[in-house]
């Protein structure tokens, strides 16, 4: 089992988690597999891509997350937030291959799985309040 | 589930399985996730990185598989192979992550990590007849 408890500190709230770099380097690997398992489905053969940042930040605003974060960060900021909180609900088994999958099955654009998955983690994780 | 029959091709043999270029790509994104969860584990802070194709070719050569190999393969190549070799464990769901960490949680060196991985698989996958 993952030790997610020796790796995760303690979070004062959102956008502790949603700030935190060494989680979007986790988060960034993580990221990368998942949609590199979704492009090889769709392709029909394996292969490995990075996603980027563009990608990412869109999906930053259309989750909704976007207001949570402070107003000067920049777009490399907004896909860190966005691999922060995917590690962290990953870590905290909010969110696995299985989920992640279906989002890129039934949304043709990557940002917008994206931002499904973003959506689906504040759910799971009842944070709709923090993004009031 | 993950759709592995859409995404591998019928392989003749271990070697075609290692050579095969697109299954290291995708491999290379869930050897660089592995990794980065056992180096967060062992820091015990999350982190992301990159395997160097030193260590995964050292890998190969310690499992054995570096005989499986063409002669003049580079060190680039047998860190493919190693990459190959793992996602294929992996979708052929002979390889998860609660093995990898095992393996990395009792060997210091993460080539040593890499080959106790490779090994396994070629014991799971009944593969060693093709190593001899």
């Amino acid at each position: 089992m993952i030790r997610s408890d020796r790796i995760l500190k303690k979070y004062e709230n959102l956008q502790d988690i949603l700030l935190d770099k060494n989680l979007a380097k986790l988060g960034d690997s993580y990221v990368n597999l998942i949609y590199s398992l979704a492009l090889s489905e769709k392709l029909q053969r394996p292969t490995g891509v990075n996603v980027d940042n563009q990608t990412l930040a869109t999906a930053i605003k259309k989750s909704g997350l976007r207001k949570v974060l402070p107003k000067r960060v920049d777009r490399h900021e907004q896909a860190n937030a966005a691999e922060a909180l995917i590690a962290y609900a990953w870590l905290n088994k909010f969110l696995g291959f299985e989920r992640c999958l279906k989002n890129f099955r039934e949304n043709e654009r990557s940002d917008e799985a994206f931002a499904k998955i973003l959506k689906y983690v504040c759910k799971r994780m009842k944070l709709e309040k923090c993004m009031e």
